[in-house]
């Protein structure tokens, strides 16, 4: 059976360096199928990176090798890590971006040795593609190196409950339709303020006036704000970290 | 045997919503090719969408499945389709993104239940690309869902002969090099006339001199207007709808 | 036996272009596995397609079809060449992209006929796609055409050694995160002279302080000047052409 590797980095395509990753795991597993991510994340921004991952890893069938590089410290001290969770496999530094897998419930992280050999400014190609085909050839994440200590985890942070009954979150994401995505799990009814805005959740971006700002619970299950035929986050100024306010139903 | 799937939406990659699609046709069809055509679609531009389709879809083989999802009415009464269409098949929205396929002949659509689990903001993870495995791996259209009432169709403008014996055309795509694509089939000598210029017919981009503007018969047989080592479209101010003239040779 | 075709174009993909290649791969091709290395080449810099060619060819498995066009001379009187060199092919146009293969030693150039029925402006689609696909079915190279006269090669700049012991170099390229990469081939030890400054060879983006300038020894082996959590380019107007002096250690 043909494995799957997925790649997700923030190192764009034009210069050649996702292919040459893409090269070193057909040379070394010629039957995997590769399956692009994204190359697109915003450069070094590993919180986004780890957003990602967490959205669509789990929708690949078991055995897939899930590759993330966004790797500021490449060819520093962070550990470099190989992770097996729920059966699916993980490769990529210790930075926090595979938060994803190991909060996964079973996870097994392991340290991958860095070759002499390897590039200190490019792991993607000479550390985490010669895994991930490990892998992909069914070589058990415990065999490519000693458990990991203490692998890092980097937690989107939690709404919390105000005295007034409201809850209080903030904007995680901006997708490229200019949506904010927040960290408030989504519930029907109730309201939601931001930027002194107050808005009953709707069901979908349609369900709102053209050029309207609308509250509703997107698809994965938390409470984003989108404009209708626009941008939220460009025609509200709405940014990363901005506060959203929940009021459940009667609250 | 192996079929191909392809994709085509607005959705950019970085946010992994594609991603999420891709992971759930591999768990449903592990055997299909999925080749991304593109996720660049300027956001919710129907039409632009609707014009790459029409370049691309006849080039593949039989038997391949195009999912095309520039879908602002997601979740909406909008109705959401299937199509087969010259032993294609066609996945996506009732918004007239799938004209190509409507206008093919012998195209026969279905609508597709959208189930009660589905997110009303996400129908290409819920909806499109369970039916795109699905055709993928043989399924017919018709198993699909009842037979779609009347399936938007959105037609290009077409050219008009003017009394004077011009043909009337406009531009309906500007691409990534700045080419000004029109609706104006390509003939052989003949003028162009836009914005003021008069411009001969020419073979190819590199038969004008480095900057100047020329019209020729682009690789999808209509006429277009470029500049060579340049863009016409910013160098000349030119947009979609603009108007461009045809002189026939001898008119 | 899957073969590879990889695909490098300056096309984007929104237009549809880069699909139209595809379909035509694999309509001719069915079993090919199409791996796509970059549409985002600037437009018309046959250059920089030429340094990301030569960054990732070597990376892939023998037997693998390169294919690479950026055309500014599309049907012009500029040849089309299919080239064997060290187990790899190549198809792209005559204007020095295919410069790695035609330097690699042992290669064998050939010149593709142009068919009547091929547009002028789209040879990506009609001349190598098909020879792409031919070449992935097993059709050797000179089956192809006749051998190319002398097909054009675009060489990088040499560093020159001056009188005072230092080495000139420059800046030969700029990659996503703003690195500037030289033609100078990285050495231990030693320091880099740029816009005035002076710079001790670091081993890693890391090594420096969080928005100083590196300079360091890249992944194929030649010095780059790199911001930490930066761009070197925009934070130091470093552009291509820049003026880069190598001082070895002891010079």
């Amino acid at each position: 059976m043909s494995h799957v590797v997925t790649l997700l980095t923030d190192f764009g395509t034009a210069d050649g360096y996702v292919a040459e990753m893409k090269g070193v795991i057909l040379s070394a597993a010629p039957a995997v199928t590769i399956v692009d991510v994204t190359h697109d994340i915003p450069a070094q921004d590993v919180d986004a990176a780890r957003l990602t991952l967490a959205r669509y890893w789990r929708r690949f069938p078991a055995g897939t090798v899930h590759l993330a590089v966004v790797d500021p410290g490449v060819g520093t001290s962070r550990a470099a890590l190989a992770i097996a969770a729920d059966g699916h496999a993980f490769v990529g530094p210790d930075n926090g971006i595979l938060t994803p897998a190991l909060l996964s419930g079973h996870a097994e992280a392991v340290s991958l040795a860095v070759p002499a050999s390897a590039s200190p400014t490019f792991h993607g190609r000479d550390v985490f593609a010669p895994a991930a085909a490990a892998l992909a050839r069914g070589e058990p994440v415990h065999s490519l190196g000693p458990p990991a200590a203490s692998p890092i985890v980097r937690r989107t942070p939690e709404p919390r409950r105000l005295d007034n009954g409201l809850i209080a979150g903030e904007v995680i994401a901006i997708d490229r339709f200019g949506n904010a995505i927040t960290n408030l799990v989504g519930l029907r009814g109730g309201t939601v303020e931001v930027g002194g805005l107050t808005l009953p959740m709707a069901r979908t971006y349609g369900d709102v006036a053209s050029g309207s700002l609308a509250a509703l619970c997107g698809s994965n299950g938390l409470i984003e704000l989108a404009v209708r035929d626009g941008s939220a986050a460009r025609q509200h100024d709405i940014r990363r970290g901005a506060l959203v306010l929940f009021r459940p139903a009667g609250g």
